[in-house]
């Protein structure tokens, strides 16, 4: 189920999660469908939505039913099939080669989600793990270590990650330090810490500031998530200080989704050069209406500081839609670029070619 | 007058205002086209921009005047067929048959506007009051009222409203607090409230729980409007604390206009069960532009959460254009999407019904 | 070297600076070409980027080569014709008349760029010069005035400058305050100013109503723009205290750059009367993506509200990109407005005229 035009070949997903293994009824399915809770009271389906058609279109026939087969009979046929049939039929169909996986986040009800082997399994590619800096001090407070920073130091250079990922977002915020905090500031705040969920902006500091000293690439929520978030706080912009603080230490930070922020983002990708951007999340989310936020995006960000990723979770549609609607959007913007005399064949395999697969070898050293 | 795709049929408006019954010369309709008071001494005619031309292409043949009649000939001959007969042509052929009408806003001057009854005559439809929450908390301060959350609440309960409208954005911004304000709180800050004009948050903030708790849905100035208003403190997503805190009663809030901030209304209308949206003010002051936020919109939000307004103020003329062009860019985006296979013609058939009545006659019980 | 359509004829860029007047290697040329620093160890050149197509598209023809020419081929026919001819080729093929140059930054490394007489002689055209106010502070705080107030407005009165520019984004953000700061605020700031760059909210405050109050149009740096910047507070909606504070003194106000914050800035725009816009700067770099801008910009924005600057600074492409990029941008949306009937051609020369030239001509008084 390739798009109509497809100029990305092979792609690299730099940030995705595992995915479900158990069969949904049709509430299981809408609450992992995208950033809802689940179908409201006063509303409709959420099939009722751009991400509602792109399932029906693009993900339908790949479950051997017409286009726009009806959600129930969707389900059913889901079903029919089987999670593990269903998840190695999208997997292969997308195209994804490569994927690093942010295990640092559970399924549904605390139920487990595909290994990064498994996923590299059912798509015939490559897995790395991605740690969450937050899962790992949480761990470590829980135990009750004497030295907290210093375990949470070891486990980061043993974890045998490709790269970090902090939600900063979630917690306290995008507005981090520019400066490391220092070891008074640090144990007075995990002292206050709950192991359960910190929320410290000097812990969340520290983690970032100590991801990027030990060469671990960061990856870093910015903008569209689920309603424990305050958008405004997780605009990528409030990044700048600590951008600033960070870039002589040459290691990347890789803004995360960045919808509807995505213009912002990718003015931080031009002027710092440590700074790279992805649409993860967003692209299927938005469906057929993709083509317009990866448009916005390329107004600014340089060719080389954009990657690939689905932020895929629980659900292999969005591995498939992710893949697929990526592949249109930046086809379409292309093409209409070729038509213009405004680029050149040579130029958009370069470019392709760095988006989909060189940009992400480049910045994690695969 | 017809755009020429129309997928909504009949429009339920579910918030605007009454309409000018006296003739206009060129100074009085120019300070009612859009959101400045008047023409520009450094600048020129409002005729040139966006809305200006949409006012002369689409409603001039109306007036039985060329399309793009120049504005002085427009002008002209609106005051020659008078004012009645202009507000009956461009309500009539709006197509729209319901109207919520927010009646807490005078006219040019203190003058009255036409009540929801009038309007509904000139259209040959329905009409329903809402309630303007900050108007009916400044009457009752006037009336030196002894037990003033008391009087207020007394009102909103007989008042036969349909819903309730609060403008806390231009009094207060929109981060009003999650948690109803006590009574202390409530007391101190009506004691220090002006009774011409509230704006304390924690009265804002008592006003919006009450109309919650009582049932209404909530409407809410977010985004667009005029030079009163400070925007950034107008974002949607200063909400989000007080839908945080409001999502278990299970009752409607409406965020208004929300442009240039509909992405980030989009986000919580998709996030929150309770929120919902309109680009209500802007479609029809961006003119032929404005499919632009139309599509943006609906990338995220589901289409179960999007209701059509127009938030006509004073001039027949929004209500002609904010319908009009509502549904020549709903109808493009919709045509785009079937060309592409991207939807089919019974999902146009059932997504346009639920944006044109359907939401709100769910939302509202009509 | 016209664009396919040119609605917009002669030019006056309202905003500008001066060129390198030296031959560029490869690094120094990637030095100058965006808001980055220069090409990112991380990343790759910068001529992957819109801008960096759009140069190798439409720069490339006018030194002879094929359009699309690889970049170094580029840069050595570029030294091959010495930046004098460069310089020349591309002020002539921009089609501006008329330069408003700021003249308060110099060139790399402290070094001199071209004088507004130089360029109006590249052109053939006429030059003003725009006085940069934080300069004009920091050389009298420097001069160890007694009375520095009095030597600022002195200079001002004396400058022949025909406006005056505000950076206060890079200093201290754009909530400059509504009320004029008094002496005693005024002389405490002023000495804890730093000579060699001034950053107190009072004093950028007070430069700002002094311009004003001595009827010199004020340019103010909005929105996209280096990475000293923090570009949350150069949101031009930080401007509305301080537009609602100066719009009795009835003098122009121009909002420069504004991208990514143009919708905002082009809602100042429409409601206040002394309020203008550009999208100066963001053209170029966004390359054949910039018609988006316009576009979005133009929803809201007065056409006679809007003006054209190119903000080039070191690099001639910046003034050829910044014209031939806005008139391609402009004509496009403007031909699909004429196809759907949406304006008349009279009209589509009335409106180009003001944003070409007329708007310039009645705000800056030439």
């Amino acid at each position: 189920m390739r798009p109509e035009s497809d100029r990305l070949g092979v792609l690299t997903d730099h940030h995705c999660h595992g995915l479900v293994t158990t069969d949904l009824e049709r509430d299981g399915f809408e609450a992992l469908m995208n950033e809802a809770p689940g179908a409201s009271p006063l509303g409709t389906s959420l099939f009722d939505s751009m991400l509602g058609l792109a399932i029906r279109r693009h993900c339908a026939p790949l479950l051997d039913l017409e286009p726009l087969a009806p959600a129930d009979a969707y389900l059913a046929r889901r079903r029919e099939l089987g999670a593990t049939e269903v998840n190695r039929r999208f997997l292969t169909a997308s195209g994804i080669g490569t994927f690093l996986v942010d295990t640092g986040l559970d399924g549904p009800g605390g139920t487990a989600l595909t290994t990064p082997a498994e996923l590299a399994g059912l798509a015939d590619g490559d897995a790395y793990e991605v740690v969450r800096l937050e899962r790992v001090v949480e761990e470590v407070l829980r135990e009750e270590t004497a030295d907290v920073p210093g375990a949470v130091e070891d486990r980061l250079r043993t974890s045998g990650a490709i790269a970090a990922k902090s939600i900063a977002a979630y917690r306290v915020g995008l507005d981090l330090p520019a400066e490391k905090p220092g070891p008074d500031a640090l144990v007075a705040a995990l002292r206050d810490a709950d192991p359960q969920r910190v929320a410290e902006r000097a812990v969340s500091g520290w983690l970032a500031h100590t991801a990027l000293e030990l060469g671990l690439p960061l990856q870093i929520h910015t903008g569209y998530g689920d309603p424990d978030l305050d958008l405004l706080a997780a605009d990528p912009l409030h990044l700048t200080p600590f951008l600033r603080g960070t870039q002589d230490l040459g290691v990347p930070v890789l803004m995360l989704h960045t919808y509807p922020f995505h213009r912002h983002a990718a003015y931080l990708a031009q002027v710092f050069d440590h700074a790279f951007m992805d649409l993860g999340l967003a692209v299927h989310n938005t469906g057929a209406l993709s083509a317009g936020p990866i448009r916005e995006t390329l107004e600014l960000v340089p060719f080389g500081s954009l990657l690939f990723s689905t932020d895929a979770y629980g659900l292999a549609e969005h591995y498939l839609l992710g893949a697929l609607l990526f592949r249109r959007g930046f086809a379409r913007m292309v093409d209409d670029l070729l038509a213009d005399g405004d680029l050149g064949e040579d130029d958009a395999a370069h470019l392709a070619g760095m988006v989909a697969r060189d940009n992400a070898a480049r910045v994690y050293g695969l």
